[in-house]
């Protein structure tokens, strides 16, 4: 298996992230089981409150001297628009009513500045912490943010889906570009484009990264086996970050449905959406996506359409009701597997040696 | 370099093949200048009648004994909407007199009958002048084409941009699948699906088309280097099929100004469109796109639109107009070089020589 400066710097046997999947998914489980396997687990943080989020890394600190990794959402200011979240409280009862939700739908709002708030008491956390490596999502920390972190001793990471957004990471002193391509699951990162022209396959974005970002890159999206992996590090990237391929794994916290659900998919039946949380994600088209597709207009902006939605997911997971949770899924969801940490990571490794070795022939 | 029992099925030294890019791109210069070099040069035969056709494989076949491939498109039914042309027809007058086209915008629209005489007379030139290799996109042709093309020898090829669409291409008895990745410049190939669901990036398309059809498969879209080269047969492909890398060629027939325009692009100035031809295809964002898509609704189906907008196109090169052209890229246009085809090739094959050979150290 490939070592590299890279692994050397995150201290990982292989260089293989398992991706920061945020909303319970990235159980303690799941994160030790990985580092513990030689790859760098991670705490997908983004909706987690300060405490809970120690709680987890005091925890897995208890379990492991591995490093592991924690990501965090970089909040962007947004707006509150009353006439979108009206429509959508319209959608979103007829819902209520189908899955007979007794709680009330007028739910309250965050504001920008509770965010921000959540998200300063994040950073506080993984410096008091200490934790070894955290990585950024939907936006950049500040410059003074990145020199907290490297004082002491934290390495940065941060999403891009652009050489554009790879140039600003670079410029703002982080350490590791997280390249996503349009293959991979769950929100898109971008955060200087929009969407529809931030969508670009590994294939094209690792190498055009590469070739004018001077920072060691993690690959993400699709990445499944040992061909994707071999693929990813030939093209130019020093690792990979592979969501899907543990979010069906036994100690992932996804819901068992949610595990079949993405087990049964195939690369057609996914779809982007912004309806669930006012951002593009993809996953597995159900009837929660298509009810508010066919709803009343715009959706509110992220992250008030996520806020407005949750309670329905939440219920859907008691309800044991696949047609109303969230479903990201990268775009290879017929290469997934239900099998233990330490089985996939084997595999893994096995198949990328063996790929490897092909060529020593 | 690899070698398989796909590149000796096509008979090339090399497993590149030159994308068949409709429209006056693949000149017999450009053509016989891959094919000698050990790729597989293809006609972009789409567009043509099938006299021109037949000139131009007498005139390949003339220059070099090296095989070459011939690309048809497949007619589908469409239906005329009056009011759709109406509505298209305001906005292109606009257009026309922006450039002082002197010329009738009430230009004879196509039949789906016309459309499918040609295709025949195209097919039987085809089988009369024995081309090598003939590959079909937009749709499959049918059995009895297939059965027509194998017994003259000829080796038939299909465009798969999902895994449903390979196995119809499996099921039909056609020897080759061509994958086409979300990267790939110019129209989508998908005839099954919807487009918004057969965007599939490479990284997730090769493995899932490998694992699930039992043919040869060719990925294309967004590979212009070594690094592509190796990343896709990694992947599982048996070779590569290469567009925008021959667009900028010096033998290319593509306007001077449409390959500097791919020269200057970034991945983030490009975009998928439907407003050109009626059918999504991938290319830079110019005037022309953005004024169509500001346009009065909806664009008549393909090939209706394309018909519409073909004056202003051809008016805007003779102009030398870049942003009224359409300027078709895959999304790695920064690793798009100016250079001829001699140069470009031998530089392929080192770098993918050079990159098999990191792993012998």
């Amino acid at each position: 298996m490939v070592t590299n400066s890279l692994t050397e710097r995150l201290c990982i046997k292989y260089p293989i992230v398992q991706a920061p999947m945020a909303g319970g998914i990235t159980t303690t489980d799941l994160v030790v089981a990985v580092s513990k396997e030689g790859g760098l687990g991670s705490i997908g943080a983004g909706y987690m409150s300060a405490t809970l989020l120690q709680r987890q890394v005091q925890e897995i600190k208890s379990l492991t001297e591995k490093n592991f990794a924690v990501n965090l959402f970089v909040p962007q200011p947004f707006a509150i628009s009353e006439e979108a979240v009206a429509m959508t409280y319209d959608d979103l009862s007829l819902i209520y009513d189908q899955l007979q939700i007794n709680g009330s739908i007028d739910i309250s709002l965050p504001t920008y500045e509770e965010k921000v708030t959540t998200y300063k008491q994040q950073i506080d956390i993984v410096i008091k912490e200490r934790v070894p490596i955290v990585s950024f999502t939907f936006g950049l920390p500040s410059k003074q943010v990145v020199k907290r972190l490297h004082e002491v001793g934290t390495v940065v990471m941060a999403t891009a889906t652009t050489v554009h957004e790879a140039l600003e990471i670079e410029r703002l002193g982080i350490d590791v570009v997280i390249a996503q391509g349009s293959e991979a699951g769950g929100h898109r990162g971008n955060f200087l484009q929009q969407t529809e022209d931030s969508l670009i396959g590994l294939i094209s974005l690792i190498p055009q990264i590469k070739d004018n970002v001077d920072l060691p890159l993690i690959a993400a999206g699709g990445i499944m086996d040992g061909r994707g992996i071999v693929a990813a590090l030939t093209l130019g990237a020093s690792a990979v970050q592979m969501g899907t391929a543990f979010l069906t794994t036994e100690e992932s916290g996804a819901h068992r449905l949610y595990k079949q659900a993405v087990l049964q998919a195939d690369e057609s039946t996914l779809t982007l959406t912004d309806k669930i949380s006012g951002k593009y994600a993809r996953g597995i088209r159900n009837e929660l996506i298509d009810k508010l597709a066919g709803g009343s207009g715009r959706s509110p902006d992220y992250p008030i359409q996520n806020t407005l939605t949750q309670e329905i997911r939440k219920e859907a997971q008691r309800q044991d009701n696949v047609q109303y949770m969230s479903l990201w899924s990268g775009q290879s969801p017929r290469l997934a597997r239900h099998e233990k940490v330490r089985i996939l990571m084997q595999r893994l490794i096995k198949e990328t040696d063996d790929l490897l070795n092909i060529r020593y022939e």
